[in-house]
C-alpha cells in the first residue's frame, strides 16, 4: 500500500448524502494502476439504506431546485466549475493516482470538466429553443381553438454512473450531472470505485458551491459502491426517475433492463461504447497511404486505447497502396508502448478478448506495439481479416477496450457496402476520401449513417467537442436510446419532459411561454 | 349475422403488405355493437409468416422511402387524405356498423384525421424547426475546432396499433402513422380487430395514394389480427424500430416489456389513458356550481366516456356550493342514456370494475344514467367517496373506461393537495378557478403540472387539439414515454433519432443542414 491513509490526504472515504458526510470508510480501497497495488483509503460501501436516503434527499431538493430560476442555475454551475478549479492540484494528483493517467491529459480533462458546466451556464441564460404556441381563436367552427403553449418541466432526481476511464468530464461533475442539473433535476452520482477518492474531491468542490449559492442540500448526492447492490437498489429507487450511464454494454443493459422492468419504468440514457470504423477510400489512400496510418494509430492509442470512440475497425480496399498504409502502421506500432489499463479488471478482460479473436480462423496478427515489461501491461495490438471471415465472426464487431484495432481488406466497394449493412449500432464512425472520391460514394455515405450517431469526414473520431451540434450516441448497442445524446447541449433533454398549458392565465405561465419571450413562435 | 358478406360489400379480409393483398379471409369477424352480433364480413388472423413479411415490406421500402424529399411526402400525406375523403360515406357507414358510434362523431373524426395528414404536409413543406451549427475554427488551441451540424434520420420501419375508441384518428391513418410517415418512417398498421373493415377501406384509400404518389410499394401495411401471437410477433420484429400504439394499460405495459427485453431494444410509444382529475376552486364553484356540473357530465359522456380525456376524477371542497354542484350534476346525469360500448369486452370490463370500486368501504353512489333497456347497455355511473377512503384504496385510480366519474369531496386545500401528490401520471388535469384563485394557488398547479402532461384552466380535457403546441402524453402510467406527444407535429420526433456530421462537405449534407437554410443556426 502507500502511505498515505485517510487522515493525511483528508480522504473521508463517506457518502455525501442530503448535505452531510456520512458512512464508514472500512469497505474498499483506491487502487493504483500504474504501482499495480491499492492505495490506502478506505471507502465506504453504500448500504440500501444509504442509497436510499440519497434518493430521498435528492427528491426533497427536487421540489425547491426546480423552482429555482435559469440564472440561479447557471450561477450554481459556474460556481461548481470554479470550485473545481480552486482544487485542481489535489484533484488532478489523486486521479493521477488512481487512474494512472497523464498529468496533462487529466489537466485537460478538468478543463473540458469546468467548461461543459460552463456551457451549460452559458445556455441557461440564453437559451436557443424555440418555444411553440397555438393562439386562442373563440370564433372557430364547429369548435373555439384554446390557447395551449407548449413548456417543459426537468423529470426528476437522476442517478449518475461515473465512468472509469473519464474520472472528471464523464463523472462526478460531468456531463451527465451537468446537464441534469442544468435541466433542474437533483443528481445522485454513484461514484467509480476505480477513482473514488477523485469523486470525493470533486463532490467537495460541489458541495462548497451549493453552500455558496444556497441551493438545496440534496441537489447532489455521492454515494461510493464497488458492488452490484449499490447500483442496482438506486436504478430501481422510486424516487430516482433517470439515469445517466457511460460503461459496459454488459453492465447497462442490465441496469437498462430494471429501469423498463420497474413499476413505473423511466429512462435509462446508456452510451455503451462501439468500434467506430475507418472507412479509407482508395484515391485518398494512394495519396497519403503513409499519414493516414499514422493518424489511425495515434488516434487508437489515445488514453492507451480506452476512449468510447476509439477507432477499433480499418476497412480499406486490398490495393497496392495499402501495402504502404500496412508498412508504415506496422512501424508505428512498433513504436508505441504497452502501458497499464485503467483497471486490473479492465486489463484482464483486454487480455482475454484479444486471445479468444486471436485464434479465430482467417485472423492474423498485423502488427503489436513494443511487447510489455511488466505482467499488468498490456501491449498494443492490431488484428487483420477478410471481409468473409470478418463477417462470419460477429464477435470481431465486439468492442475491445484498449489499444486494439481490426483491419479489413476488401476486394470491391461492394464488399465494404456488405460490411456496413452487417455492422451493429455505433456511436461514430468516419469516411476518409479526396472530395471527388465522396461525390462518387453517396450510396455508403447513405447507408453508413444509419449505423452512426456522428459521421465524420476525414477525421478521427477520438476528441468528442462539447457543443451545440454534437450527438454522443448511436444506434444500440452504441446507444440504449439512440433518440438522446450524453454530451453537448443537447443532453440536457434528456432529463425534461412536455407539457401543454392550455388557456392558462399569463400571469401564471412560465416565462419562456409568455408572449415577451423572443423565441415564442406563436401560430 | 347482417345480410352484408365481403363480397356484396367489397370487403376482401385481408391484409394489405408491400403493395398486395394477401391472406384467407376465415378467421374472425367484425361485430356490430349496437345490434350486439356479429357482422358476417370476415378477416384473415395474419400468421407469423404474414407479420414477418409485412416487416419486411416495410423495411424494404425505408431505403428508398427516406430518400424523398419533405415535399414529396407531403404531397403522399395530402394525397392520403385526399383519398380517404373520396371514399369518405363508405368509410363512415362501415365504421357506423363496426363500432355504433354516431355519424355526426365519424364525420368529424374522418375530418379530423384528415386534417393531421395535411397538417404534417404542410409543416413538411415549411418546418420550424432550428438546426444547430458549429462552425469549423482551425486556428483555435489546443485543437482545432471542426465544423458540426446535428441533423435527424428517420428510425426505421414503425408498427402502429389502432385504437378502438377512434376508428379514424388514432387508428389506420391516425395520427401514428401520418407522424411516422411524416418523418421518413415506413408504417406496419395492425388493425384493430373491432373495425376492421374500415381498417380495409382506409387501406385501400391509402393504397391509392401510394400508387399515385409513386411511393414504394411497402411504405404502408395492415395487418388483421385478433390475437395476441400477431402483435407479439409485430414488436419483437428485428426489422421494426419504434411502436405507437393508444389503449389500455394492461396490453401497453406487456408490449412495452416486449419491446425492451428486444435484443436490440427499440421505443415502444404507449398512450394508455388516465382518468383526467378536475380540480373545482371554491369562489368559482360557489358562482358557477350548476354549469360546472353541466359541463362535466357532458364532458365524461362524450363517446359515452370512451376518451382517453375523460374527466373520471372531480376533486371539490365539501361547502354549500358543492351541494348545489352535487343536485345540478345528479340531474344531468338522470337524464344521460344507457348505450352500447365500443365491444363487448370494453363494456364486460366496465360493469366489473365498476361493481368492484362500488364494494368499496366508503364509496357511495352519487347518480346514474337512465336504467339500461338492454342487457349490453351500459348505464353512466358517478361514485363519490370522502378524501381518507380515496387515498386508502388504490384502485379508485385505475381508469374505468367509460361513461364513469368519482367525486372526492374534501374538507381543505390541504387535502386536495395530499389527494395531487398520491396521484399518478396523468394525460390532463385542470384547474377551474376565477383569476383571482388561481393566482393564490401557485403551488397546487406546480404540484399538479409534475403529474401531468396538459395542464388545463376552465376547460374540460375532452377534444384534444391537433397542433404544434400539443402534448398528449404525460408521467407514466398515462404514457409509456414522458417524453414524447402523441398527438401534434411533436409526434414526428417519436421516429427521429439525431445525428452529427463532422466536417463533411457541403454537397453531401442533408438540406436544412446547409448554410443557405434560414433556420440553421450557427454557433
Amino acid at each position: 500500500m502507500n502511505k498515505q491513509d485517510n487522515t493525511t490526504t483528508n480522504i473521508s472515504g463517506q457518502h455525501f448524502i442530503g448535505g452531510n458526510w456520512t458512512g464508514k470508510a472500512d469497505s474498499f480501497t483506491s487502487f493504483n494502476p500504474v504501482e499495480n497495488k491499492p492505495i490506502s483509503w478506505m471507502f465506504s460501501e453504500a448500504t440500501q439504506q444509504e442509497v436510499n436516503e440519497a434518493a430521498i434527499a435528492a427528491d426533497n431538493a427536487f421540489a425547491a431546485y426546480r423552482q429555482t430560476s435559469s440564472i440561479q442555475k447557471a450561477d450554481f454551475l459556474d460556481e461548481i466549475a470554479k470550485q473545481i478549479m480552486t482544487d485542481i492540484d489535489d484533484i488532478i494528483a489523486i486521479a493521477h493516482q488512481e487512474t494512472g493517467l497523464p498529468l496533462a491529459r487529466l489537466q485537460g480533462e478538468t478543463g473540458r470538466t469546468c467548461n461543459q458546466l460552463k456551457m451549460f451556464a452559458t445556455y441557461l441564460r440564453s437559451p436557443s429553443d424555440v418555444r411553440y404556441a397555438d393562439a386562442a381563436n373563440p370564433e372557430r367552427l364547429p369548435l373555439p381553438k384554446a390557447d395551449t403553449r407548449l413548456g417543459y418541466l426537468p423529470i426528476g432526481p437522476v442517478a449518475v454512473f461515473g465512468a472509469s476511464n473519464f474520472p472528471l468530464a464523464f463523472s462526478t461533475a460531468g456531463g451527465d450531472t451537468a446537464s441534469a442539473l442544468a435541466a433542474g433535476c437533483p443528481v445522485v452520482v454513484k461514484g467509480h470505485p476505480a477513482h473514488a477518492a477523485t469523486s470525493e474531491l470533486v463532490t467537495k468542490a460541489i458541495a462548497r458551491a451549493i453552500e455558496t449559492c444556497r441551493m438545496p442540500a440534496g441537489v447532489f448526492n455521492l454515494i461510493q459502491s464497488s458492488e452490484p447492490a449499490g447500483a442496482r437498489t438506486l436504478v430501481q429507487h422510486p424516487k430516482i426517475k433517470a439515469v445517466g450511464f457511460t460503461g459496459s454494454l454488459k453492465v447497462g443493459r442490465i441496469l437498462a433492463d430494471m429501469c423498463s422492468a420497474r413499476p413505473q419504468p423511466i429512462p435509462f440514457y446508456g452510451e455503451l461504447g462501439s468500434i467506430n470504423p475507418q472507412f479509407i477510400l482508395p484515391a485518398l489512400m494512394a495519396e497519403n497511404a503513409e499519414s493516414l496510418a499514422r493518424t489511425q494509430v495515434q488516434s487508437m492509442m489515445m488514453g492507451h486505447g480506452q476512449f468510447c470512440t476509439s477507432p477499433g475497425l480499418i476497412v480499406a480496399l486490398k490495393d497496392p497502396a495499402l501495402k504502404r498504409y500496412l508498412a508504415s502502421f506496422t512501424d508505428e506500432m512498433a513504436m508505441q508502448e504497452a502501458a497499464p489499463m485503467l483497471t486490473p479488471g479492465i486489463a484482464a478482460t483486454y487480455q482475454k478478448m484479444t486471445q479468444a479473436l486471436m485464434s479465430i480462423k482467417g485472423v492474423n496478427v498485423l502488427s503489436q506495439g513494443k511487447a510489455a515489461t511488466a505482467s499488468h501491461h498490456t501491449r498494443p495490438l492490431a488484428l487483420t481479416v477478410s471481409v468473409s471471415d470478418y463477417l462470419a465472426n460477429e464477435s470481431l464487431q465486439d468492442e475491445v477496450f484498449g489499444p486494439f484495432a481490426v483491419l479489413v481488406q476488401c476486394d470491391t466497394m461492394e464488399e465494404m457496402d456488405q460490411l456496413i449493412a452487417a455492422l451493429e449500432g455505433q456511436l461514430t464512425a468516419s469516411i476518409h476520401g479526396l472530395e471527388r472520391e465522396l461525390k462518387d460514394c453517396g450510396q455508403l455515405i447513405e447507408n453508413l449513417s444509419y449505423k452512426v450517431g456522428r459521421l465524420i469526414f476525414n477525421q478521427m473520431p477520438t476528441g468528442v467537442e462539447v457543443c451545440y451540434s454534437m450527438n454522443h450516441g448511436g444506434p444500440y448497442p452504441a446507444s440504449t436510446d439512440s433518440r438522446s445524446t450524453s454530451v453537448g447541449i443537447e443532453s440536457l433533454k434528456r432529463f425534461v419532459r412536455p407539457i401543454c398549458y392550455q388557456n392558462m392565465p399569463s400571469g401564471q405561465l412560465p416565462a419562456d411561454l409568455r408572449p415577451e419571450n423572443p423565441q415564442l413562435i406563436t401560430f
